[in-house]
C-alpha cells in the first residue's frame, strides 16, 4: 500500500540539555516519511528551497522515499529553531522562518493520487483540504494539527475533521479543542467532531486511542537515552500508518498495535539528534523492540478470584 | 496476611477546580489502609488528636481496620491544606500544622508486630526505622518518602532503603535521589540503593516497576472524572500491597498485577473528594475495573512478520 504524506520539510536547529545541532533536516513530512518507509512505499508532498542539501535528496532516494511531489522553490528552505528545557517535555520555539513554505500550494503528482493512505501533517487546514481534494478515493486518511489552527481556523479544521478517518493530536490540543480537562472526556469529545479514530499523543507519557469499545491506553516505550524529542510525534504517526499499510487492516486490533509500533519508532527517533537514527532503522530492529514492548506492558490480574472473593483472608 | 501501615492520619482541606472540602479525614496511613483493606486485614499505626471525629473511628471499625495502634494524643490532629491548579497534576501546599504529629513516637502493639506486610508511608526516615525495629520478621517491607527527607535526611533514608523490599516514590523524587533525568535510568539507579523492587508513581501518567527483567510500564486507569487527586499515591500503594497479601506472592507476575490493581484503586480514590469513595469500595468493583484495565492496555503486534519481512510491499 502506498502512503502519501503532505507536510513540512525543514532545516531545524535544536538546543537541548543533551547537546545541540544546526540546520539538520527535519519537518513533519520528513519525520513522518522516515517513520513509515520501513513498512511501505512512502511519498512526500512538500517544498524545500534552493539551499536544501543535495545529499539529503540522495539519502531519500536510497531509502526509496518518493520525492516527485517535493517541489524545489525559489528561496530558502523553511527553518525552525527551538530548545528543550531541563524537563525535555517542555519546548520553546526560538525562531520560525517560513521562507518557501509561505506561498506553498501543494500539488500531488498524478501517479500519487491513488495512494491508499494519506497523512496530512500539521499545516493550515486550507492546505490540508487542498491535498485531500486531489486524492482519488484513498482507503485511509489521517491528519494532525496544532493550537494555532484550533484557535484561528477552527471552521476549516472542523471541515477537515469531517473528512478524515484518523486524527492525531496531543493532549493540550485535545483540551483546547473540546474545552474538557479530562483526557478521556476530551478524547471522546474529539471523536464527535468527525474522525472515526482519535489518537492522543502524550509524548513521554504514551498515547491513547479512541474509537473502539474501551479507550486503549499505552505507555511510551521506556528508553533510557532521550537526546532530542524533535520529530517524535510525526515519526510516531509514520510508524502507526506504516504498520497499518503493512497489515492492510484498519481493525481495532491493528490500530492498537499500530500505536505500539509508532511508539517504538518514536523511541528510536529521540535517541539521536535529527532524523539520523531513522535513516538506518530496520524492520528487524522495530520488531525486536515491539516484542520487548509487549512484554514490558503485559500483566495478568487474577480478577476472577477477586470478583468471587476467593482467597480472602488466607494467610 | 495482615498488613500494617505507619503514616499520618490527617484532617485535610482541599481546593481544586472541581470544588473544595474542609477538614475531611485523610493522611497517608488513612488512604493506604482504605486501599488495602478490601484485600486483607489492615492495621494503622499513627496518632490523631482529641478533635478527631468519633464517627471516623466507627467507620474504621465497621470496615475492619485495626486501630489499636492509632494513638489519641493531647492536642489537635495533623492538618494539611492544599490546592490543585487547573492542571490537576500540580499541587500547592497552603498550610501544614503538625500538631500531635510533632512529638509522634510510633508504638506497634504486641499483636501487630508479627504482621507479614509492613508499609512505612512518607514520614521522617528515623520514624520509619523505629517501626521496622519493632517488627518481628515481616515477609514484605515497603516504604515511601518525600523530597524533604531526600534533601535533609539522606543518610537515614539510605539506611532505610537497605532494609526494605519495595520502595514507592514519584518521578520527581527518583530524579532528585539519583540525579538522573531519564526515568528508566533513575528507576534502575534507585534499585542500586537497596530495595529489590522500585515502583515509580507517575500520577495520571501511570507507574513503572523495576527489579525484574525488563522494566514494567503501565498507564494510569483512564478515568473520566478526576475530582480530587489527594490520596491517590497512598491508596495506590494500599491496593498494590493489598493485592500481594491476597495472592500471598511477591513474584514478578504478582508485582506487575499489583501495580494494575493499585492503579484501579487510585482511580476510584480520585473520583470523589476525600476518602469517601474508598469507604464503600468492594472487591467486585475493583475486579470489574481491573478486568477492563487489562483489556484497555492490551495489544498484539505482529512482530514476527515484521522481523521476517513477511508482507512487505503487499498492497
Amino acid at each position: 500500500m502506498k502512503i502519501l504524506v503532505m507536510g513540512s520539510v525543514a532545516l531545524d536547529s535544536v538546543k537541548a540539555p543533551t547537546g545541540s545541532v544546526r540546520d539538520t533536516v527535519g519537518g513533519s513530512a520528513f519525520y513522518f516519511a522516515h517513520g513509515a518507509r520501513p513498512f511501505a512505499s512512502t511519498a512526500v508532498v512538500s517544498i524545500v528551497g534552493k539551499d536544501f542539501p543535495q545529499s539529503e535528496f540522495q539519502d531519500m532516494d536510497a531509502l526509496g522515499i518518493d520525492r516527485t511531489g517535493l517541489a524545489v522553490g525559489e528561496g530558502d528552505t523553511f527553518r525552525w529553531e527551538g530548545r528543550y528545557l531541563q524537563d525535555m517535555n517542555v519546548r520553546e520555539t526560538i525562531k520560525t522562518e517560513l521562507n518557501v513554505l509561505e506561498e506553498f500550494v501543494p500539488f500531488v503528482p498524478e501517479h500519487l493520487r491513488k495512494a491508499k493512505i494519506v497523512f496530512l501533517a500539521n499545516m493550515e487546514p486550507e492546505t490540508q483540504l487542498a491535498v485531500l481534494d486531489q486524492m482519488k478515493r484513498p482507503w485511509l486518511t489521517a491528519c494532525d494539527t496544532m493550537n494555532l489552527w484550533i484557535e484561528h481556523h477552527r471552521d476549516r479544521l472542523l471541515e477537515l475533521l469531517g473528512r478524515v478517518d484518523l486524527f492525531f493530536l496531543n493532549d493540550e490540543e485535545a483540551r483546547m479543542l473540546t474545552g474538557k480537562n479530562s483526557l478521556v472526556a476530551a478524547g471522546k469529545a474529539v471523536r464527535e467532531l468527525g474522525p472515526q479514530w482519535v489518537v492522543l499523543k502524550r509524548g513521554e507519557h504514551g498515547s491513547m486511542l479512541f474509537g473502539g469499545g474501551n479507550p486503549f491506553v499505552l505507555s511510551a516505550f521506556p528508553t533510557t537515552s532521550v537526546q532530542d524529542p524533535t520529530g517524535a510525534g510525526d515519526s510516531f504517526a509514520g510508524g502507526c500508518l506504516g504498520y497499518l499499510a503493512w497489515r492492510g487492516s484498519d481493525s481495532e486490533e491493528s490500530l492498537r498495535a499500530s500505536l505500539a509500533v509508532g511508539g517504538v519508532v518514536a523511541s528510536f527517533t529521540v535517541e539521536e539528534f535529527g532524523a539520523n537514527r531513522l535513516k538506518g532503522l530496520t524492520l528487524e530492529e522495530i520488531a525486536g523492540r515491539a516484542k520487548a514492548f509487549a512484554e514490558m506492558t503485559s500483566f495478568a490480574v487474577d480478577w476472577y478470584s477477586l470478583q468471587e472473593g476467593i482467597g480472602k483472608g488466607s494467610s
